[in-house]
């Protein structure tokens, strides 16, 4: 783990449900949070979890965090780390917890024996494109990912074979 | 569960490796594979599964399966099916077993409460793509994963912040 960087803890969690709003905020859409606190404390720190998040501090203080789950590569026969939210809040940018993150995170990945670490970055995000950029990663061009959601979700459930 | 369709079991692991094999193939990278029917069951079936599968059967026969794993959504605040791997056999394709598969994991999400059912698609594969968007599906054409693998993902985690 580097500096400054450490697990959640299931005190973090309002915490991190602000930063969590504060993220979708600058990827315009903080109103469509609906995460409570309770959710986040059964899906990381429940019987089954399959989330797990890491944090960032400064003077004691979370300023950032990352959250996670396990992907699996069917070519790889192994589990892989899928970055879900990756923030630092803006006034603590530039102070190499954004970078203590990933890397922890890649550190994780490689104890584990894990293929791979992943992530989505909205198209018009040229700053941090650079910086995963600069850290080796490879932009999966060729892919598109596909959602079934809401009504649409629930209407599929309908179409049979 | 759609007709046909039913939760992969231990023993359907070595036929669940060969069909990957055969979707890496059509994916032009059957050499990629390097997956044992080891590392499926314990990823699928061992002390703390993250993977999970579906099998679509013919007379008896698995000519298909879905390979899938938990994602999160941090703005709803509930677990997701990400849909890692689809396929059926191309001599059976068209009887509705490919629709029923993902149908069945559809039906999966809406009893579990998730919000979503997720999967990517190669942007060459056009036939997939109609398929998809006729059930209701929505591209994700904003965003683009990277990914660090190999070397890099080694190399990232000597970057400290």
């Amino acid at each position: 783990m580097h500096p400054g960087v450490r697990e959640a803890r299931e005190s973090d969690l309002d915490r991190v449900r602000q930063l969590i709003i504060d993220l979708a905020h600058y990827e315009r859409a903080a109103h469509e949070v609906r995460t409570t606190t309770e959710q986040l404390r059964v899906a990381l720190f429940g019987p089954q979890p399959a989330a797990y998040a890491l944090v960032a501090e400064s003077a004691n203080h979370v300023v950032g965090f990352a959250l996670y789950f396990r992907n699996f590569s069917t070519w790889e026969g192994v589990h892989g780390i899928y970055l879900e939210d990756l923030y630092v809040m803006p006034e603590y940018r530039g102070t190499g917890l954004g970078r203590a993150l990933l890397t922890s995170l890649a550190e994780l990945a490689v104890e584990r024996g894990y293929a791979r670490l992943e992530w989505a970055v909205l198209d018009w995000n040229q700053p941090a494109i650079d910086f995963y950029r600069s850290l080796g990663a490879v932009a999966m061009d060729e892919w598109t990912v596909y959602r079934l959601s809401g009504e649409a979700l629930i209407s599929a459930t309908r179409q049979s074979g």
